[in-house]
C-alpha cells in the first residue's frame, strides 16, 4: 500500500473503540499497513497523545483479534497515533489539524494521502467536509478519501440532501459509504460460490429456484439507542442497507469483469428491477411491520419496546420487519425473495437460505418419500459457513430417505481466525477498492424502494402494526406471508433442524490429508 | 417376511463363513429375519447339526457385526440351522434334502418357499439345478429362489449356455444374481441422490458433466486364487459385473417407477448404448491392460503377478484395467467415462468422481484464479459418504479462491453401523425385490462389450499388454487415456488432496441441534 494518514473523527466514540483501533492494529500486525501511516484522534473532548495511545492499547487488549504483547513492538506501533481535540465547526482547529497533518505526512512518508473516517452523526457529515476544505486539509497531491457510516440519510430527500453536500467537496469516488454487512466474509463469499462454481449458474434463475430468504435477526432489544432507533426502526436500520444490499449479491447477474464499478453496476440494476409498491393496500399485503412487546424468553422477562428508554410511550416505530419482494427481471421473474428482521428475536443470526423447487411431486420418490427441497444455506453470522441440504438414503434402510447436510463450517475450522468486517473494509479504502462500499445510486434506489413502504404506513396509521412477544419469532403474519406462497420459513441456525442428519465427530481420514 | 427354508450349498466355504452366517444373524438381530426361517448347509464334508452350528456361531463371532453373548438367545437362533452332507451329483441325496426341507417347512411353518443359495463354482450350478428339480425340492406351492454367486460365464455364449440350463429349472424372475456391489450402500445411494434432489437432474448430462471416473483400486494382489483369476483377468473378474453396474447406476435415465424392472429396464438401455468397438486398434486406443510387476509398497517388496502361486510363468492375464467408455445416448454423448481396477494398487477403494464442466474459462475469475472444476464424490468402499467439491472464498484473503468440500462421510458417523452388502441382498431376495440383482440381458449386453474387448487382446497376443511395479497407480497408459481429453484422474480417498479445505474438527452446534 501507499501510505496514508487518517483522520479519525469520532475517535473517542464505541464505534473506533470496538472495531476500528482493532481493525488497524490486525492490519498492520498482518503486514496490510506498512509503517507509512498515521492516525489523528479527533474528537471534542481534550486528550494526550498518551491518553490516546492508552486508550488505542486498552481497545485492542479487549477487542482485538491480534494482542499488544511485545513492549518494543507496541511502541513503534503507537508512536504513529496522535490525538487533537477539534470543534468540527470552528475552521480553525481545521487549520491547526491541517498542520499537523502535514507534519504527519513529512514524518512517515504518507505521500499526501488523507483518509477522513467519520465515525460521527451523519448530520454532521456536510460540516466536517466543508471544514476540511476551508481548512485545506484536501490541498495535496495524494488521495482525499471520505469514509462515513450508516445511516446515510432518512430517506431519498434527505439523502440527497447530504448527498449533494459531500458532493460540493469530494468525487462520488472518493466517497466510501460503509455497509459493515458487505465486509462479512461470507457475504463477500456469495458471489465466489455463484461465479466459480459451474454447478451454480445453470441453476441460479426462477426454472429452478423457489424461493430465497434473509433472515437477520437480533436477541438485544433496542438498549440504550431507543432515542436513534424510535426515529429510524428496523425499515431504516437494516432493510433499506444491510438486507437490500445481500439482496443484490444474490440476485446480480454476473458482471462482465470483477472492477467494483461493474459489480455496482449490477447492483444497482437488481435495485431498478425491484418489484414497487402499487398502493399502501399492496405493501400492506407484502410486508410485516411488527414491534415487541413485553415477553419472556429463556426464564427472563423482557419489557416491552414502548417501555424502553427515550422510547415514545405511545411509539408505533417497527422493531420487526419483514417483506415479500420480487425482483422482476428475466431471471428472478415469479420468485419471492423473503426477508426479515428484528430485535428481541428468539436467536441472533445471520443467514441467507435458496430454497430449489423440488423434484417433480408427481414423481416415484415422492409419492413414497417426504422430499425435502434442496437448500443452500449461507451462514453469514455468527456462524459462517455454507452447506447444503439435499436427500440421501438414509444408511441400512431399504430406501428411506432423510435430509442429509453437505456441510462447510468455517468458523468452526481449526486455525482460522476470520478478518473483521471492518478490518477488510478499511484495507479496501485505503487500496482504493470500493466494490464492497454502497455507491450513490445503490443508496438512492434502496431508498426509493424503502420510501413507499414508509409512506404506506403514513397512511396507514397505525393500522398494520401488529406486536409480538418479546423473545419469539415476530408476529404470526410473517408466518403467513411464505404460507401464502406455500412455503415457510427454514429454521436458522439449524435450530429445530433435527431432521437433518449432520455429520458429527472428527474425521480421522481428513486429517490425514493435510 | 413370509418364512422360507434357506438351502445353502457351499456351507463349509468362505462366503458362508465370511459373508452369509453373519448376515443372517444380522437379519434376525435386526428383527428382518422372523422365528419362520430355516436354514441347511449343505456340502460334501460330513457335518453334525452341532458341529455345522458351532461353525456358524464361530463365522458371527469373528465376523458379524453383532455378536452372539446371549446362551439362551444363541440357542433358539442356532436351532434354525442344520446340516446335511451332500453329492451334489447324487439325485438320491436330493430326495433325502427334500424330506429334510419338509420337516423343516412344517416344523418352522414356511409355507413351501425355498431359497436356493448357490456358493458353487458356477460349472456346478446347472447341474444342482437339475437335481433340486429331479429331486422334488420344487414341488412346493411357495417360492423357488435360486440366488447365484459370480462369475456368470466367462464369456457371451458360455454365459448363455449356463443361463439355458438354469431356466430349464427356473423362471427368470426367480434367479437373483448377486453383484454384491449392488448391495453397497452408497451404489445404492446413487439413485437416491439423483432422484430425490433437484440439484442435480438439470445438470446430469453432457451439458454440464465433464467426464465421470470410476476407480476401483485393490492393494492385495491375486493371493491364493491364482488358479482362478489367471483365467479370468480384471476384466471379467471386475469389469463386466461391478464396474458396469456402477456405471449404468450413473449413467441410467430416471425410471418411470421404482418398480425392479423399470430400473433394470433403464440399466439395460445405457448397456445398450455403450459405444462399440470398430477394432482391435479402436480397443487399443481406449482401453490399457496391466500386468503387476515386481515392486515394492511401503518399503515391503511385492512379487510380479507372473511369480504368484498358480499363475502361469507366461501369463499374459491383465491385473489392470482400465477404458474410455462412453455412452452414446442423448444425455450423454462425449462425455466420456473412464473405469479402471486393478490388484497392487497403492490404496483399496471404489470412489466414483463426477467432474462438472468448469466455468468459462474466459470469465474473470478464471483469468484471475485457478479455477478447479467442481466434483461430486460418491466414497463407496471403505469410506461410505459423499462429497462436493467447490471453490470458495479463502476466509481472510482479498478474493483468494480455494477449492473445498462440502462433506457428508457415514462412516465417519456416530452410531451407524452400516449392514454390509449380503446382508442387504439376502434380505431383498427373501422379500423378492431382485432390484439390486443382475438380470440375464444385463449380463448378457456386458458380455457382448467385454467380449469385443477380449476378442481384441486375443488378436493383439502380448503386444499391448503393459507391464507395471506392483505398489503404483498401473501403467502411465491409464493417465494418458485422461490427458488425451484434457483432464487427470482425481486422486481417490482424498490422497493428495492437500489442496482441499477439510472441515476438521467437531462441531459443537451441530450436536445440540439433534
Amino acid at each position: 500500500m501507499t501510505g496514508a494518514v487518517f483522520l479519525l473523527f469520532g475517535a473517542t466514540g464505541d464505534l473506533a473503540k470496538r472495531k476500528l483501533f482493532p481493525a488497524i492494529y490486525s492490519l498492520y500486525r498482518e503486514g496490510k499497513l506498512n509503517d507509512r501511516f498515521a492516525v489523528v484522534g479527533l474528537a471534542r473532548r481534550p486528550r494526550t497523545n498518551e491518553q490516546f495511545r492508552q486508550d488505542v492499547l486498552d481497545s485492542i487488549q479487549e477487542f482485538a483479534r491480534y494482542k499488544a504483547d511485545d513492549d518494543a513492538g507496541w511502541a513503534s506501533f503507537a508512536e504513529h497515533f496522535s490525538y487533537m481535540s477539534l470543534d468540527i465547526h470552528d475552521v480553525n482547529g481545521f487549520h491547526q489539524l491541517r498542520a499537523l497533518t502535514e507534519e504527519l505526512d513529512r514524518k512517515f512518508d504518507t505521500g499526501g494521502n488523507r483518509l477522513f473516517y467519520l465515525a460521527l452523526a451523519p448530520e454532521l457529515f456536510g460540516d466536517v467536509s466543508f471544514n476540511l476544505r476551508e481548512g485545506g486539509l484536501l490541498d495535496t497531491s495524494g488521495y482525499h478519501r471520505l469514509v462515513i457510516e450508516k445511516p446515510f440519510g432518512y430517506d431519498l430527500p434527505s439523502a440527497e440532501k447530504l448527498n449533494t453536500q459531500l458532493r460540493q467537496v469530494f468525487e462520488e469516488k472518493d466517497i466510501y459509504r460503509i455497509d459493515h454487512y458487505l465486509g462479512k466474509e461470507m457475504v463477500q463469499n456469495i458471489e465466489f460460490v455463484r461465479f466459480a462454481n459451474a454447478f451454480f449458474e445453470p441453476i441460479w434463475n426462477n426454472k429452478y429456484i423457489a424461493n430465497v430468504q434473509i433472515t437477520l435477526s437480533e436477541t438485544v432489544g433496542v438498549e440504550e439507542r431507543g432515542g436513534y432507533y424510535d426515529k429510524s426502526g428496523a425499515l431504516r436500520d437494516m432493510a433499506q442497507n444491510h438486507m437490500l444490499q445481500m439482496l443484490t449479491m444474490m440476485a446480480m447477474e454476473p458482471p462482465s469483469r470483477l472492477h467494483p464499478e461493474d459489480i455496482r453496476d449490477e447492483k444497482v440494476k437488481v435495485l431498478r428491477s425491484l418489484r414497487p409498491f402499487a398502493s399502501a393496500a399492496d405493501v400492506r399485503a407484502n410486508v410485516v411491520r411488527g414491534q415487541y412487546a413485553a415477553g419472556e424468553f429463556k426464564g427472563k422477562t423482557l419489557p416491552a419496546y414502548r417501555a424502553e428508554p427515550s422510547v415514545a410511550p405511545e411509539s408505533t416505530t417497527e422493531t420487526f420487519f419483514a417483506a415479500r419482494v420480487y425482483v422482476d427481471n428475466f431471471r428472478w421473474a415469479g420468485v419471492p425473495f423473503y426477508v426479515r428482521t428484528g430485535k428481541r428475536l428468539p436467536v441472533k443470526t445471520t443467514e441467507i437460505v435458496v430454497e430449489f423447487k423440488n423434484v417433480p411431486d408427481n414423481v416415484y420418490l415422492s409419492r413414497k418419500h417426504t422430499l425435502e427441497p434442496n437448500l443452500l444455506v449461507f451462514r453469514i453470522n455468527p456462524l459462517e459457513g455454507i452447506y447444503m441440504k439435499m436427500n440421501a438414503k438414509q444408511p441400512g434402510s431399504e430406501g428411506v430417505l432423510v435430509p442429509v447436510a453437505l456441510d462447510l463450517c468455517q468458523s468452526s475450522k481449526v486455525g482460522i481466525n476470520t478478518p473483521e468486517a471492518y478490518e477488510r473494509l478499511l484495507y479496501d479504502a485505503t487500496r482504493g477498492d470500493s466494490t464492497y462500499f454502497t455507491r450513490w445510486d445503490e443508496v438512492a434506489h434502496a431508498w426509493q424502494y424503502v420510501d413507499q413502504i414508509a409512506a404506506a404506513w403514513a397512511e396507514l396509521g397505525a393500522e398494520d402494526l401488529v406486536l409480538y412477544p418479546a423473545g419469539s419469532w415476530g408476529p404470526q403474519r410473517a408466518q403467513e406471508l411464505l404460507a401464502e406462497n406455500g412455503f415457510r420459513w427454514w429454521p436458522v441456525n439449524g435450530q429445530h433442524e433435527g431432521e437433518v442428519e449432520w455429520e458429527t465427530g472428527t474425521k480421522a481420514e481428513a486429517k490425514v490429508l493435510r
